[in-house]
């Protein structure tokens, strides 16, 4: 615990020093498992809550490099999508109080975390990340991380839930005009797949014959020559996302699935 | 200008201990004006550079609060459409030295404008607002305000430019989901006038009928006795907003007009 409470002293210092007062950076990160939306939550030791991971912006670092080196401390990721959805300036001081209570019972001082900024206003971004790919990076805050399916999120420390409610809002309306999966999926793919993505973020389920006639107009995906071995009668074609054809989707927005 | 030196001071002791440090808003405010979009920029004294009108977060005032009152406080509109759309954070120091000499030229001293915050980071929000109904209100920093076509902005101070291409965007996206036209059409408008508004924000032309057929069909829309009276043989009707269904839509974002 001594060296913890020093890597912590040290990370109190950092936030009164290196980076700017009152704005800080909460990532929504996003991953797709077993047919299911996962969000990734931490939890810090003597709290019961859980919160999402988040970061600082330094004196002179841009902002959107901030949020991909704080993404890359905290998960390795370096090449994920990344966007900024929504700044979250609610005055929430009730929350802080309990933190510094969880403070003092890491073994700080008052004097400690005197000096920490009382409020911040906070940057929201939502990562899609391969979720076979994450090397969740504790730090001495975090006594634990883990993904939680998005629909059984327990009450999150500050406004957290609201952020990834705002996220998953966001990211639906992106579905109205830009690609979603390739972070999201593996390498190859069947349609049914890629549908059922799709459906799992929507909240609703779409017609078959539709998606698979709109996702091939885009020429977003390549059809490769094998089927996958299902046994079955009519076994399904492996896609994969052309990545020239979906850089250029996601730049002119021009795609509407529903 | 004693009197304006004295309130400039003023704003800048306001700067240093009244506010979020590093946290600063900049409204896109649009209007519909003559078949153009328009965006309400700001000069201020000794510089011929314009630049977006701005606001700060008091320290226990949330950031949306913080949002009307500035935007009340700087045009005397109360119930506009406003929204958030991205946060800016690039460190762009060169035109706070800009600035800096500004001030001086206004006759502060270096002293008084010590400890101001080298850099801020702005969240964007855009307003649509009834060009007739705004009283633009200066203040000691503001020499000139006027409306700019959209198409014919200058080069801005800071990263402003990008704020009003990227508020643009955002406002083409939610075309897509959201309607538009309670803040920028009058009271009763006729379908073309409304078509000419998406139009214009679009930058492109759209199908007259697929326009109509999809408009009446949100149930935004009630259409009036009244036809406009044009002395054509084909008068086209005056509508209104239906303004509880149009709340609705914007709640439930289900409309592609694309």
């Amino acid at each position: 615990m001594t060296e913890a409470k020093t890597e912590i002293r040290e990370l109190i210092r950092a936030l009164k020093t290196d980076y700017l007062p009152s704005v800080s950076i909460d990532f929504v990160i996003f991953g797709f498992h077993e047919g299911a939306l996962k969000v990734l939550l931490l939890r810090w030791p003597y709290s019961t809550d859980w919160l999402l991971p988040g970061g600082r912006v330094g004196h002179t670092e841009n902002l959107e490099d901030a949020a991909y080196r704080s993404l890359r401390e905290r998960t390795g990721l370096d090449t994920v999508f990344l966007q900024q959805f929504y700044t979250f300036g609610n005055v929430i001081r009730t929350t802080y109080f309990a933190i510094e209570e969880i403070l003092v019972q890491m073994g700080l001082t008052p004097e400690d975390i005197q000096g920490l900024p009382a409020r911040d206003v906070s940057i929201g971004y939502y990562a899609l990340v391969d979720h076979t790919k994450l090397n969740s990076v504790p730090d001495a805050l975090t006594e634990e991380s883990r993904w939680w399916n998005v629909d059984e999120v327990p009450k999150l420390l500050f406004d957290h839930n609201e952020m990834i409610i705002l996220a998953l809002k966001t990211l639906r309306r992106q579905l109205g005009y830009q690609p979603i999966g390739y972070n999201l999926l593996p390498d190859t793919f069947t349609m049914p797949q890629l549908q059922q993505l799709y459906e799992t973020i929507l909240g609703q389920s779409l017609d078959r014959r539709n998606f698979q006639k709109r996702m091939l107009s885009y020429g977003i995906l390549d059809r490769l020559d094998e089927k996958k071995s299902t046994g079955a009668h009519k076994a399904p074609y492996w896609y994969r996302f052309n990545v020239a054809n979906y850089q250029k989707a996601l730049q002119e927005e021009r795609m509407f699935i529903m």
